[in-house]
């Protein structure tokens, strides 16, 4: 049976592209002698994330680039016959003007994969970025994978809707920051760090897919990174993790096979009941027809 | 500001309801000693659970009663102003037949506040239950609540409707068994047991909200219960919890204020995008029109 090695990476990716793009090969190279076949970086791989999560853009946004530009090329060549997942701030044409999107790109040597541009944007990352609009998942040579960035995590609409499309591996690309309201002396007991986990867990399980979490670690403007990469499998057991500092977290699996056991008796797909859900929002009181005109 | 004191029970309930009914008044004597407002008891409270989820039928089911007969009512004299969340197998009628839902009931000692039937029936429950048929919040003396009962929480859109039809407080009932296929020494290594504790942190920090989590314990059948009942604040935080064995968690909180504060500047029900969602199955192949008749 045809096995896949999943590889997550923590690592720090700062605003010096030129750097980050010498600093790659090394990474994959990494990656390749420990035979992985999909490896997943942070968001902001490329161009490092922003300084300031409330007001972005009072400090210089990162730099942006063109999915056919050379940096995307870059990496596609680095990445060879490996499924690489990286994120990127990308510049778009829209409505006839400059916009950016925070976006996640797979390649590999032959192309582009798959695209998935942020749908949640927290707190103030509205004014550095346009939402994505949704969530589609795309086959590659290692199987139908969809990936989430950041804050879309925090939803599990975003996971689910991947999964409801058939994805059996989600990538997750984070730059995810420790608590900046509510700082802890260790890493491992700050807030955000035990909800970069449980998020993780919850949703491979609820999903019951494999997910490959990478992020972001050091400290860029005023956020400090988690770290915390990891591979956790369909039954929501972390089976491969890096710590708060950089380092390549590794797990080799046939995913067809597992999901498929995962499934067997309990399918968290087949067993829901969409009918007993209501999951838009309580509609605005109808308009008082005594007072709308004829 | 008003403050709000949830209990958790973990214990055994088993199939002589004679015996629940006397051994019930202690619990919630003691509950009421702790100050508890909200006491949460596990699903299959009156009657305990099944012996078998393969095979239900095989066994001789719990003994069914009905929401206006003299258990339901037992319990509330009980309760007075404390309110009791509890679980039954439910006789009622449907299609001029008999028929048993797996059913969690609310009260206090005026009458019973809200009724929730199981939804999602894993395995064999559906030889011994009809299914429920939503999710949906209701007002009590402590505030606006929902209820789930043990498969429901592994769906996030069971949490999620709750949230959204305005629930600050979730009660978990539980009859969850540790894991039958794959036996750990330890129960704290048991893959179940990982689960009940990873879905009572998703849904509560996912939805910003409360959750009460009860469990059985002890053995029934061929089940052994995992108990762990808790309290989980709005941030995913355990703040109250029991273990294996027989317990009382217990949390003071405002609730109402905690959950402004979690979603003050993150709000994962405004922040949704519903548009970006995908969740529902895809639909069956639209008919030939060549082979339908005019």
């Amino acid at each position: 049976m045809p096995t896949t090695t999943m590889g997550a990476v923590a690592a720090h990716f700062g605003r010096d592209i030129d750097r980050t793009l010498a600093k790659l090969p090394g990474i994959i190279e990494q990656a390749r002698e420990r035979g992985v076949d999909l490896l997943v970086l942070p968001d902001a791989t490329i161009g490092g994330y922003l300084h300031d999560m409330y007001h972005p853009a009072d400090e210089p946004l990162p730099p942006a680039v063109d999915l056919d530009g050379p940096e995307v090329a870059a990496v596609r060549q680095m990445a060879g016959d490996m499924v690489v997942c990286f994120g990127i701030a990308e510049r778009a044409r829209a409505d006839g003007a400059e916009v950016r999107y925070n976006t996640a790109v797979c390649v590999h040597g032959d192309g582009v994969l798959g695209v998935h541009r942020k749908v949640h944007l927290p707190l103030g990352e509205s004014e550095a970025y346009r939402p994505g609009t949704g969530f589609d998942a795309f086959d590659t040579p290692v199987g139908r994978i969809g990936m989430l960035i950041d804050f879309d995590k925090t939803f599990p609409e975003s996971a689910r809707s991947l999964a409801l499309d058939g994805a059996q591996v989600i990538a997750c690309l984070s730059a995810w920051p420790a608590s900046v309201t509510d700082r802890s002396d260790r890493l491992r007991n700050d807030r955000q760090a035990h909800l970069f986990d449980l998020y993780d867990c919850a949703r491979a399980a609820e999903n019951q897919l494999y997910l490959v979490s990478a992020n972001q670690t050091g400290v860029l403007g005023g956020l400090r990174f988690l770290g915390q990469a990891k591979v956790v499998d369909p039954a929501g057991e972390i089976v491969a993790k890096t710590w708060a500092k950089g380092g390549l977290a590794v797990a080799t699996a046939d995913v067809e096979a597992d999901v498929a056991r995962a499934r067997r008796t309990m399918d968290h797909l087949r067993d829901r009941v969409e009918s007993a859900y209501t999951l838009t929002a309580r509609p605005a009181p109808e308009p008082d027809p005594s007072r709308t005109s004829p």
